[in-house]
């Protein structure tokens, strides 16, 4: 992509109402646009990496037997009116359909998939089963002032799995757990696991939390196990609960979760299997959520400097960030030319920045959009490549042969 | 993908209140799955469908230029109340968020994206500029009976183009045109071009009508020169308007359509630039709308016989159905599987129906579900493949290596 027909280009100034660092840089960066509080459009750059968030989940959950569908964002009111959340549930959008009906912006879908779930499972053959999608979600926050941290409308991958006993979930329970520490590990977004309390649905629940002064959570971990807790079931005893030891308190932002689901969804939706004995038995099942956007974020909270955003390499919109200098030079031109064709020819993704402007500004710009690897072409590099990466103060100077082998 | 683990298997009967083909027969064989009237869940085979419509399309934009964003659902409602669309747009969703500002789901996006163009387009220099998503959209449509052909939430691409003139305008708006055509091409669906009038915001307009008799519209086409137009511009003579030739009057559904925009929206959000002279100028602009589940509505509606779907090969949601019969002997199952191995291998999409069921009742599931070719491995096949095409009665018998040949 030529930095020249990208759109949009990056803005000097934090825009008005950027309180966060995540919405600060990544509006400045040209990632994200907001549209008003909590709600935001993505921008080509900011697309691309919401796309490669998505695709690593999407991987992970197909790995573990998940199969993709996407469920609507409205919802009947009826369904809702079922489950006693019509009324309960905090934040709900909820509005006016044709013929007056009561309509809901999902904010999360178990009003979706256990009536749909239901529909298709009548026995034990029929189980176990694991849906997701990835899907926009809608919470109408009082306060929306964290950037893609706590949005009013985001992206989110929710994975429901039902199950013929709670031993068959639990064992599914640990394989998505495992999934997850899969995906932030590919992601590289470091993670702590936290025990939560299960809140009406649930006996407990596990967060994926990641730690960061920014965050709206707080999690206690214990100095000596290592144990994590959230604040639902921190005692204030100022120790951890599994080994005694002394905890410290750490701001996090919750990034994911999962939960095994008591039977009140399954019962109110007469989401039941019959055994092989032919009795009726009710179905188990787990909710897993992770958050796409706010994993964005999180990244940018987590990785920046006072030039920029810092992606890690599997997310960042391109892998590099090609800037020409002295283009005026025709003989330089065709050289940087023939270093963006041939990249591209490799497969890479690069951002080339062919801007008749200065070397500062250029640089500059690499920095505040973060692409991992930085190279240049100009007079001064002659035959070779300089090549930076954007964690590193150091440059080197290769040819593009070896440049190719080594992001290959 | 397993057929026994797929999720759900096929229903016998049509569901209560599908009165449409497409609704009908994608309900039943698993695509779609209603959660009320104009709004669907897309199951496994449905989001494959879906996904491929929508990456033809991807594909077409980028060739054309368009960059791809991703812009809310949610809109807030003073961007409305500026064109005068919050009152007097049809259909519009209103519902009120926190503090009681007023929301609008979005039907269209000219409220966002001129209001973005605006804040980063100052000079010729920033255009021309093409700008694209694959977004759901929302109509509180008051009668939703034609299943994917007319949602109350619906899947759409669209994308804008900003130009310095009418006359590049007028360029690019010809590259849409052929790029639609491509797309339809692709996809295997065909496509009338009609001219259709431009409403509140455009002289004219062009659409992409798809005859059929399920179609909500009509179109008439001249049956000298095949000009055709619709209702808004017909004048009611019986004659053609470019030839005087005699017109045919056809039902059809719009698929997707192509607007010059007049500059009242530009003039409202002040999307202005300064040309070569610093004048300011006011920016000209096209939509280009293209329904991608309503395409897939249309394409059941078109491709389908008494058995059930007929996927065009593009678009279906697996390449091959394996028809696997006599399991129960274990050197059959062994060739079955092995067959469904080596497809897989050669990175060719495979539905392998792997359940312990009657022939008759894998055919008809195969046919129902309309993946364009059907390959069986049974005993009475032997060291063969028996091949059959969906729209065609005649099996051939071929050995593997000959199969894959011919499906690469």
């Amino acid at each position: 992509m030529k930095y020249s027909k990208l759109f949009p280009k990056t803005q000097k100034a934090s825009p008005a109402g950027a309180e966060s660092v995540n919405s600060q840089l990544l509006t400045r960066a040209g990632f994200i646009h907001q549209e008003m509080a909590g709600v935001y459009s993505f921008l080509p750059l900011g697309w691309r990496v919401l796309n490669k968030i998505s695709d690593i989940v999407r991987e992970e959950m197909t790995a573990v037997g998940g199969q993709e569908i996407v469920m609507p964002a409205l919802h009947p009111g009826d369904n809702w009116k079922k489950t006693g959340r019509f009324d309960s549930f905090d934040v709900l959008f909820k509005l006016k359909g044709a013929q007056d009906s009561d309509f809901v912006l999902g904010p999360t879908h178990e009003e979706i998939i256990y009536p749909l779930a239901a529909e298709f499972v009548s026995s034990y053959r029929d189980l176990p089963l694991a849906l997701y999608q990835i899907q926009i979600k809608f919470r109408n926050e009082l306060r929306a002032k964290a950037g893609l941290l706590r949005g009013r409308e985001f992206l989110m991958k929710d994975l429901y799995s039902f199950h013929t006993s709670d031993e068959d979930r639990n064992k599914y329970y640990e394989k998505v757990r495992e999934a997850y520490l899969k995906i932030f590990k590919r992601i590289g977004l470091p993670v702590v696991e936290t025990k939560a309390g299960g809140g009406t649905f649930s006996d407990i629940s596990q967060e994926f939390q990641t730690l960061t002064p920014s965050g709206e959570d707080i999690v206690y971990i214990c100095k000596k196990c290592s144990h994590a807790i959230n604040t639902e079931i921190y005692d204030n005893s100022g120790k951890c609960p599994e080994c005694g030891g002394e905890v410290d308190e750490e701001k996090a932002i919750e990034v994911a979760n999962i939960f095994p689901l008591k039977s009140a969804f399954a019962e109110t939706f007469k989401l039941t299997f019959q055994d092989e004995k032919g009795e009726e038995q009710i179905v188990s099942a787990g909710c897993y959520g992770l958050g796409i956007s706010r994993v964005m974020g999180t990244i940018v909270e987590v990785f920046n400097d006072e030039k920029g955003i810092i992606w890690p390499e599997t997310v960042a919109p391109y892998q590099v960030h090609l800037v020409g200098l002295d283009l005026e030079d025709k003989e330089i031109k065709a050289k940087v030319e023939d270093v963006y064709n041939q990249l591209q020819a490799a497969g890479i993704e690069v951002l080339y920045d062919d801007r008749d402007a200065r070397a500062g500004e250029k640089f500059a710009d690499a920095d505040l959009i973060g692409i991992p690897t930085r190279i240049v072409v100009s007079k001064k590099t002659g035959e070779k490549i300089e090549v930076k990466k954007r964690n590193e103060k150091e440059t080197e100077f290769m040819s593009l042969k070896t440049l190719l082998a080594k992001i290959k």
